[in-house]
């Protein structure tokens, strides 16, 4: 799939990624002085939610806006009685100039109703919201959840709506932060894909554009909403929260039970290898540099690992791929957030690996974790097999590199080295959280069943597969967006 | 829910199970005589397919058509150059004599077409087979897989058609073994269910209950379509494959791992002592029987692990329940089945647990296995937890414990005694293995993140959970049922 664009006001750019050209729009703060233009035809834009994105979203807007001269209100719409008012009055918006209201009224008369409440509050509420919206308005989604549950009922947006998608590749802290460090620091801020959905009047594309400019992206490439909710779905399901965790689960068991090596060797040579010395060395020099760093037997051992992983973890994957792009999955968490009420989110990491995890991050010194070669195996081949199914599935490699390398080895491996599992699990969306839960276990066992059993069995390195990893096209890709990365580290301390 | 019906030619029977009426059907070899009047309006009863059910049922239903002296004939369709071909021949049906011929010509000339085919091959050519069928002619389902593959599709059966269900309690191997027992031993037969979908000629119901009567089934109750494949694929799921699987590899893990049990006593304190002596007891006295064995310590131990396990299993139960009832899971299968080109089953019992099980069997002593009372506490407690969520899904007593405790205690776990878990598996329906693939994850996770945290945590019995369980309803109908079931032995040595 190759997508293509026209704005009007801002410039568009051809990169070329594994010999595959996308066109993207470079960011900056210089740009801010062109949202007048670029949002021609909006006199108020709606921000609904205050969540992860709503307080960052809503903020950066209301300075792009303000620093450009605009005078385009920012309007934060809850709901009454809602817990956040008192968050939203204390980042400067208030009952009293306007710009904080409940969200119908908000949604009702905003002509760029940005929409970020809950995927639950969403396919809970679209009814109202669409009816609410005046008939030419825009709505603007950072995630294309709603298109997938809207698909997987029957229905559509209403035909009188433009409806485009701006998705940050970060969670809302960091887009407020990186925002404010981009003040002072150039290049600062949070990447984000945008999709034109529905284009009533010609003026979607740059409504997107300008956007992305205003949230302080640095770097803003093309999708679909359908191609973001599949990949983003698919992607947190997988290397980014349920295959890694379901991967040092299974790890940890096979070097302690069947090994017979200590906890805390375990756990250093499973979670702290990968979030740890593999993260950084995968986002500093790429996937490949782990492979071409080692030697000797540890480079045969992450060979025989890899051959043996890629396999099962590609049919786990591609499974998940197909729920998906199905619909079920998207079914599946509208119906765990029904029985949440009864069955609510309990912590993960009780489990004595967890508990032996805190003694080892506690203990934790510079530079002493091992990367460990198996362990090194059996996460790349996931992370290669999770991009293979997302290319056969069409997916352009900015938003490939994104959801499956960039997302991971800057952004969660980070936040699970800091807190552990239950605390990376825990500060992501709901859809997320039940994601990694249901397919985690699925991971661990599928490794645990024919992965490692292989390996045991003495079954050698695949000489094929390791040359299809050396000369896969994906480490161009990532080398070049590497490069297109912030120029600050976007992980939460 | 409540099932009532009416027959011109059998006789109905009224029991109480747990205080709640349900009507069922005697069978026995004396009722053969009855068929043809049942059966008034059938010139031709085709059997399409030959895999685990179609052999049995195309069998029993010519020999008993036969003892009554009815020239009905029994005809097997199969697809052209099938490998069944041989095999149906080697049973006594023959081109020569019109008993066996291509399936879609056997569809059209038949008035009562049992389609025995696979779930999937059903997806795949209910529409052939709805186009072939004569107007007026009844179609007979041996699951509700098809009906619940419609309705997620927002189809429905024909509406010149009867549409039945008679479904077998077991095995196509038990269904054929006990009919020919049945010959010599009175009351030897499996046990069904059946459903009248659609009754367009007011004979529905006389057909269904005449083709159980000639399968050999010595107790006929009355489901429904929808009823069937939602407590047929739940159930399956749940304790009688996946969470059986998904407990003893949490158990087995925790007393090896935690606990430094050595791996052969670990596996006799899991996998053979539910096998063995818990499923024996609850098979000759009652679930309740296991707990009110135990005394002292193991009581408390029983009451603890019965505490902690309830919830975390109901949580998964209720999931599972919820996927089938939305049609996700059946849709789940579907992809599944497209997904098998490419990634066919392999096998799971090559992990180190399941190695030292072989080890284990083949050294088995008669009454040497451990009756473990943690492991019973966490068993029983997932096969209440089974049993409310049926009740609170409307099912009726004979389906909930035929589907949720005889299946498992008499047919499934003893298959597991004698070959290991990939056995069990592997000699299920495409669907029951996919669904055991996916859900015994599940429930290691679970009962390993919430329910061992909580009794190491020292959290003592909940005295009202333990007061639910010992005065629970189901313990009068499983001790009703029990009493009902063959006179012999359902399990294949």
């Amino acid at each position: 799939m190759k997508f293509d664009f026209s704005t009007k006001v801002f410039e568009k750019e051809k990169i070329t990624l594994a010999g595959t050209e996308e066109y993207i729009v470079r960011g900056g703060r210089h740009l801010f002085s062109k949202l007048p233009a670029a949002f021609d035809g909006i006199k108020q834009i709606g921000v609904i939610g205050w969540g992860s994105q709503g307080p960052a979203q809503a903020q950066n807007l209301r300075d792009s806006l303000k620093d450009a001269g605009s005078d385009i209100p920012v309007v934060v719409g809850l709901r009454e009685n809602s817990s956040s008012w008192a968050k939203a009055e204390a980042a400067g918006f208030s009952a009293a100039d306007g710009t904080l209201k409940e969200m119908m009224a908000v949604i009702a008369e905003s002509d760029l109703v940005i929409l970020l409440i809950s995927d639950a509050a969403q396919a809970e509420l679209y009814p109202a919201v669409f009816r609410a919206m005046k008939s030419g308005a825009t709505l603007g989604l950072s995630h294309g959840f709603l298109l997938g549950h809207l698909k997987s009922k029957g229905e559509y947006f209403p035909n009188d709506l433009n409806v485009i998608g701006v998705c940050p590749k970060g969670m809302g802290p960091s887009v407020r932060r990186l925002y404010e460090q981009g003040r002072t620091t150039d290049g600062a801020g949070i990447n984000t894909s945008f999709a034109v959905e529905q284009d009533i009047d010609g003026k979607a594309t740059d409504y997107a554009i300008a956007w992305s400019i205003a949230l302080g992206a640095p770097f803003t490439f093309m999708t679909s909403l359908e191609m973001e909710y599949r990949s983003d779905i698919y992607g947190e399901r997988g290397i980014l929260l349920g295959a890694v965790h379901g991967i040092v689960e299974s790890l940890y068991r096979r070097y302690v039970e069947d090994q017979g090596m200590n906890p805390k060797d375990a756990f250093n040579n499973t979670v702290e290898s990968i979030t740890g010395p593999i993260s950084a060395t995968i986002s500093h020099k790429g996937i490949k540099a782990v492979y071409e760093g080692l030697s000797g037997e540890d480079k045969k051992t992450f060979e025989v690992a890899y051959s043996a992983a890629y396999r099962p973890a590609k049919e786990i994957l591609q499974e998940i791929y197909d729920e998906v792009a199905s619909g079920n999955e998207i079914r599946s968490v509208i119906l765990a957030g029904e029985r949440m009420k009864e069955y609510p989110f309990d912590t993960i990491d009780n489990t004595p690996m967890w508990q032996v995890g805190k003694e080892v991050r506690a203990a934790r010194k510079p530079d002493a974790t091992p990367l460990n070669a198996f362990t090194a195996g059996v996460y790349i081949a996931t992370m290669i097999a999770q991009i293979d199914v997302l290319r056969a599935g069409g997916h352009v490699y900015s938003e490939i590199v994104n959801e499956s390398v960039i997302e991971a080895v800057d952004s969660l491996n980070p936040y699970m080295h800091a807190r552990g599992v239950s605390y990376m699990v825990d500060n992501c969306s709901t859809t997320a959280r039940l994601g990694s839960r249901k397919w985690a276990p699925r991971f661990d066992y599928l490794l645990m069943q024919l992965a490692y059993p292989a390996v045991d069995a003495g079954t050698a390195a695949d000489p094929k597969r390791i040359k299809e990893f050396v000369e896969h096209p994906v480490h161009d890709a990532v080398g070049t967006l590497l490069a297109y990365r912030p120029s600050v580290d976007i992980s939460v301390a």
